[in-house]
């Protein structure tokens, strides 16, 4: 097995991603090739001692930035760190590629470079949302398709209760639909005919789930079109860091709370930390031929380590093959 | 004007209903009518000192309960505190109808018992929402249209331009566009299009917002189809309750954590309430014609007062006027 790392890629890079590369090396033993300007790489990748036996640089001269435009980056960028990086997968070279950059030309470079597993229609992202119970709820989709018909979704369940059951080992994970009340026949034309669909499914299909409970670990899987996912995901995220600046507001507004605010000080700084979504590592980009998983822009080394873990996992997993099982016992192409 | 209140609709109802008419009448020196069981109303006024010429109790032997399927009850309780009310405005013996009672019955009743505005397709509902400015965003469409078209959306952005202006006395209200990205061209099919036709509105357009911003206060109304919506309402209230009670524990299970908690409870409390977005009245359901405000299911007397406010507010802003004149400037048959 052998993953590749985008070098490039996100906010701390290539800082973070060699420090990554390096600790994931020396934990889980696996071998790594990491994309991006040789000369760049090797003068970091000087300050650790680690096995450099277990370490391919692939020299690029390219970078995709977050400001480029994801198909036409992909498209022209031939040799960014990235585009590279997804080509090695798709030959094989790889099984599993990691990056913290450009999430819409991650998204794009998985569909045109590595390519769909065939029966696939749309390849779906799936973040992980933290729950009140210090737990993590998927979200397919989180963003990759702003439109979807009901096969979409049917197939978005079926992708991410393997990537739940076989990646991230939740046992007959739960399945449920974002709709706006919880009874069968409530919602858009979409979820009230993807419903139809998902109570079939050979899976753990739990009905719908309103948005006030998606924070509240009813379920491990969410299924929603993509617009619906980031609405989620975007809103969880600001409403929990306003609440958060607004509890600080306050106390600091009279002498009691700035007392107060000094003794659970630290307590509240684990709190942020826990719903800051961005520590929770990589989302993956479920539905192509091979690993590709979306670390965050702002990941640090653990973040990247994190990231390479769960490449490691998907692989060791066989998600690829376990999809199309899945669409082969789901005959897609029927609906 | 006369304004004509739902007595037996909501959690508390007769006893805040009641309550809140009286501190109405009191207060705004308005007529009004409440529609419930004459006897149980009749008892629950003997308890106030108040100036009975400006109440009438219309003798209603029906309820519409919280469990009623909405279409159905609107058609079959025809003595219903909810459909004898609306009627009243239908009629034009009241300009402004405030419910506590079932969300989805008030909305068939306002589209079914009082009627659309000539030319309205889809009325919206507008929920307001608190934001870090403790002021309050509007949200148009808050959950009455799942599916929605363009011209929904258009329509939800000048009625809730003209709310805003006259009952809310916003001077000039920015108006944004829910969406996954803040660029021009970014979103689903419905919200492209939309964009489109709202950058030609004689409005104050700004554009995108994605979720985490709702929050924040950068615009007064949000535009989006009514799942959209109510994605959005549900998620913020949901992950402002649970975050505060994250919060809670996290305190708790520290001693530091307790002594601090007890210094600042009062202020938590307070900011507690000031997020429960049950505190901010009523939400008017736009597009009908005449005043139908829907008050949360759990208001207190405050709230039906504040309500009864928002209808007299609603009437003196000639709503109904600005919409069909509203209409006539932007033709929507045309679209």
């Amino acid at each position: 097995m052998r993953i590749v790392v985008d070098g490039m890629g996100g906010d701390n890079a290539p800082k973070s991603n060699i420090e990554g590369v390096v600790n994931a090396i020396k934990e889980y033993n696996v071998d790594i090739i990491i994309t991006g300007d040789k000369d760049l790489l090797e003068k970091e990748l000087s300050n650790y001692d680690f096995d450099k036996s277990k370490l391919e640089i692939v020299h690029t001269t390219e970078v995709i930035e977050n400001e480029d435009k994801p198909v036409k980056a992909i498209r022209s960028k031939k040799d960014s760190s990235m585009v590279v990086g997804l080509r090695l997968v798709k030959e094989g070279k790889a099984q599993a590629f990691i990056s913290a950059g450009n999430t819409g030309a991650v998204l794009a470079g998985g569909v045109f470079v590595v390519g769909r597993i065939k029966g696939i229609d749309r390849p779906c992202l799936c973040p992980a949302l933290p729950n009140v119970k210090r737990g993590m709820t998927i979200i397919a989709d989180g963003g990759a398709n702003a439109d979807c018909k009901p096969i979409n979704l049917v197939q978005f369940a079926g992708m991410s209760n393997i990537y739940a059951s076989k990646v991230l080992q939740i046992n007959n994970p739960k399945v449920a639909l974002a709709n706006i009340g919880i009874e069968e026949g409530k919602g858009n034309d979409l979820v009230k005919k993807s419903y139809e669909e998902l109570k079939n499914l050979d899976l753990n299909f739990i009905g719908n789930i309103e948005a006030r409970d998606v924070i509240n670990a009813h379920t491990d899987i969410i299924v929603c079109d993509g617009f619906t996912g980031n609405i989620l995901l975007k809103s969880t995220e600001g409403v929990a860091m306003s609440v958060m600046k607004l509890i600080k507001e306050t106390l600091l507004s009279s002498t009691k709370g700035k007392l107060g605010a000094m003794l659970i000080k630290d307590d509240l700084k684990k709190l942020k930390g826990y719903m800051d979504y961005s520590e929770y590592g990589g989302a993956p980009l479920l539905g192509v031929n091979g690993g590709v998983i979306k670390a965050h822009g702002s990941s640090d080394s653990k973040a990247i380590k994190n990231a390479i873990n769960q490449g490691i996992k998907f692989v060791k997993g066989n998600v690829v093959k376990e999809i199309e099982e899945f669409l082969e016992k789901n005959q897609p192409g029927d609906k």
